[in-house]
């Protein structure tokens, strides 16, 4: 076994202080379907931090779900959606936005994030009804490159989109750590703001399990339920996903578990990058991504879990490694420790 | 509030058993989607509950989710599925089998139940290529009437099934309730069988979500998968899925609290039969179906909670009463008490 | 070889004047995918025929083609629409619309024809998101069963829609004879007052192929042209489509053709009355359902194509017989003969 | 208007032997749905040429629905199809594919043909259930860039699909102009034996409309006419698409016309060489591409219809001309005289 994973975020179960409010409610009798008091409760937390009680919340078991439905929701029959081409939807979903019958623009991005360029030039080359109409921009705040997008990045964005017509998706699964990167200075009230609908993922910040969709665009709100039960994601026992919610945001424990997670990354790339190593996108979030030499790697992966991510010049590789809510500080020592002695 | 809800199987948590398992592994580093050593264990323990070591077994959110997916995964695009008119798959979601593009061909089925013969009408009417091709027999046990298939009803329909070349998947939402009732002789060994593809239900059966998919026959198991994933049933920690059946399978946990939801019913139902009340259907599982005078089901409606499910005459109802594993067996005397003094 | 098949209205090619018209117009270069000189003009033609301006018209091949992209365009992922349980898009389309994703509520209708009371009784079945909303109302005219709607008929139908907030559709495939029978009140300006979208046949009423579909709701006609082409439907030589309904249009081609279908579908009906046989429905267009005795039905058989419909007491079965725009005079009387000598 | 448009090869009707055919059967009654004798004839004439008795023919309306219901009737649901980032189902037709539920793998190919190397490279990057499986290989032939596949191009490329388990489909919308391009050395029973699934087209090739699909893979023939009906692909008359394959195909009619497109095309070419200009691509079919000064451009296109295809350096750019079956000897020489005086 190894020494400890890197492998991802959602290598252990959830943060104690959900179990424990999981536990203590579990024989209150409760309405089904996201109808509970949990659910309620949870959604008025998050309508507080975002600051904007019209918002609707929904809860979602997982993010390929989540993207699917509300994609779905968002476009007519012949829209498509313009997306990186590391994007999740684009890579990593097995085809689910097509398999609801929509196309995906893909746009070459190096760092995983959209500019406005990149949006309207895809615009300008879907000019009649032979092609598909784009729609909808789909983003990730922090992205599959752990980068991440800053205030201005994201109204410039926005602002595109609302001139051409266009909705604005962000994918939440590492929002956490999106939003307390050093670096960042978004906020959760500022995505209700510039987005239409994002997710707040759960289960990458300590949850067991669980998405809260944002709609922050009311034309976007109604008849909302229906998406979701033919998509399977209105679970009977929604207390669940409320109770965790719930568990997340009532004392900024969302925040608090991403700051770990990203600290956590920031102690093992400096002391990476204090043994020379580069990388691959510059460290911003729980998702770092160096460059060590391939014989190196063989031996660290013997004792620690990762990805081998791309394949560098020089006989080196960039590697993935992920920390997360529960990373014990001692095992990112551990794993500084055998490097420098790899 | 209620004195007790009587609305449904899932208005409490988990079992305990469930939540201290979940509790005992949080920390263990495993794995990601249903890759893990408890999703591995919850296989092997469901492989040998069902006497087949070479049936498939996956782990899915929802019942809903569960049904899109088997069916889809099991038609070709022209191909449709025949079911009676009351099943789940036909009124209670949302079009999510439609939505994969199949249509339901439904059967009057006043005991929720399924014959080979209202099957062959159905083969008889679908004769060319302008119409639906049948190809998937639906059928759910217990039912959504609370009734029950006994060996010999499904083994006739297995036969017919085979004989002319469809496909036979059961609903096992509510199988705790319909394998344990008094009247039962089957055993999940004979379903897997006789029936290509069936779920064993865990949400409904204590615990806190997921539903367990057997795939008996292999030729439906390649690629499944994709199936999954494509459909967002991929969950990151599918280890609660597989933590919550370990607990229910390693000590037939899943058997005993059927058991009692069983016991429950058939106690409220004795109670009832006794104050001379007759019954939309036999009582034989955990959803039962007293025909009660509307005056008094207006006055017990203020103390408990149950639905109204059908307009009988003489200013009577039909109403569900569902019992769970966790329904306390003062709640039913009390209801009865109060029923008697109505 | 029979005498004459009545197996239908499309056994013959088309109209002699269509071909003129499309050989006098072959060597034209014209604009491809319909919007050629011949198209446009059809638009006119018919915008003038339904006196309304506003309405957008298209071309498309086929019938149910028609059917599944109109359909498709009017609803949202979890609508669905209503129709008799004989409508065409619920039995003879091999799940064209489900595989679009909607499910279809089927209504028992005897004769083909859905009233208010059906529609409302539908409404108040679906109460929540757990089951689809319904929201478009399908009919045709004349129907499956050879029965026409009335201006009462239609405008009450109507008038319940718009009440609840559904739209209606019309599925034209015999429009020409279900406009022009003895019995109708009806006319297409009628139609686009009252009616969201219908379509105009041409196959079964003298075109080589093509139906013209009529958008008269303006909120449906937006970007309509991307549906067709998703669908396959934007033909390449959109020509042939608007010179058919050129030649159909421009001289009330279209109402003669079907006037002639109805009056030898009626002076057949008469003959068959005369010599004393009873009808499944009243004859009323140019499908007519006598019942016969299973014997004369054989020995009738080996010289007329037609089908048999429906197996009826006392050694009788009702056959369908459909007349055409080509159906000649002598045909009809040899078959009365036949049938009188049979 | 112009002094001739070479915008398309669907600009003019059919060809008069064509209507001829049309005419001469038009009152035959006839079965529908492409069960009549004509369809049958057209199919005999078809597996003669293909050298194949074995292969399955049916005839669509055009040739976005020929493409969308041969990949939907090939792939899984989880399945993908790989094509050039040019191809017909990449770019133009509105997302057809997609709204099956299909992903698109692209593939950069400059001159829109595919190599081994290229289907391999996508092979390697699906590795498992996260992304989509790729399953289908989609070329054209002419390509959108009007080059061609020789023999050991397609032989090597249905080997490779073959090894990997791959199925090949050839959309032939230009398949005519494809195999008598000067060049080329394929045959229609060559592409019988090396690919699952392919079309001829009759649109672009002198027909009013139709595509003849051949499926020479014998897995892939069951139960096909529910797929044609599904999509609205099977006319009541499918007699029309019967006799103008009849036609196409009784004296070789299709490579003769075939042949005057291309040598239309060559004529031009040569004219264009002989003035100076280079190519996008080398002229190999009737669709062309020379580049030419803007200037240029724009007074020639005051008289003849004809795409800008792409923006080059030094202010001129690449325009398509495109010949046909009808493109008489003088318009093209007309058009070189007006080039050179331009």
């Amino acid at each position: 076994m190894y020494k400890y994973s890197f492998y991802n975020d959602y290598s252990e179960g959830a943060h104690p202080a959900l179990l424990e409010l999981l536990t203590r409610t579990n024989y209150d009798q409760e309405h089904g379907y996201s109808n509970d008091s949990l659910c309620l409760q949870a959604v008025e937390l998050i309508q507080a931090q975002i600051q904007n009680q019209q918002a609707a919340v929904h809860f979602i078991p997982g993010g390929t779900q989540t993207n699917l439905i509300a994609l779905a929701s968002m476009l007519r029959p012949y829209e498509s959606v313009i997306a990186a081409s590391t994007a999740h939807i684009a890579v990593h979903e097995a085809g689910a936005i097509e398999a609801t019958g929509h196309k995906i623009n893909t746009v070459c991005a190096p760092d995983g994030k959209l500019t406005p360029e990149q949006v309207l030039a895809v615009l300008v080359d879907h000019t009649d009804e032979h092609m598909v109409k784009p729609a909808v921009v789909f983003i990730s705040n922090s992205t599959e490159l752990g980068t991440i997008y800053r205030k201005a990045d994201l109204e410039a964005l926005s602002r595109v989109c609302r001139q051409f017509n266009l909705l604005l998706y962000l994918d939440g699964a590492r929002l956490g750590c999106g939003l307390t990167a050093r670096e960042s200075d978004l906020t959760l009230a500022d995505l209700s703001q510039w987005v239409d609908m994002f997710y707040i993922g759960g289960t990458k910040n300590g949850a067991l399990m669980g998405e809260a969709l944002v709609i922050s665009n009311p034309n976007l709100q109604e008849h909302f339920r229906f998406h979701l039960k033919q998509h399977g994601a209105l679970l009977a026992k929604g207390r669940l996903m409320g109770s965790q919610f719930v568990g997340l945001f009532q004392n900024n424990l969302y925040f608090d578990l991403a700051r770990h997670a990203n600290a956590s990354a920031e102690h093992l790339a400096q002391g990476i990058m204090a043994l020379g190593y580069p990388f691959l996108t510059p460290p911003a979030t729980n998702q770092i991504f160096p460059i060590l030499p391939d014989r190196l790697i063989e031996s660290m992966s013997q004792f620690y879990g990762f990805y081998v991510w791309k394949k560098m010049e020089d006989n080196c590789s960039a590697v993935r490694l992920v920390t997360s809510w529960a990373t014990p500080g001692e095992k990112v020592e551990e794993f500084l420790k055998d490097l420098r002695f790899g």
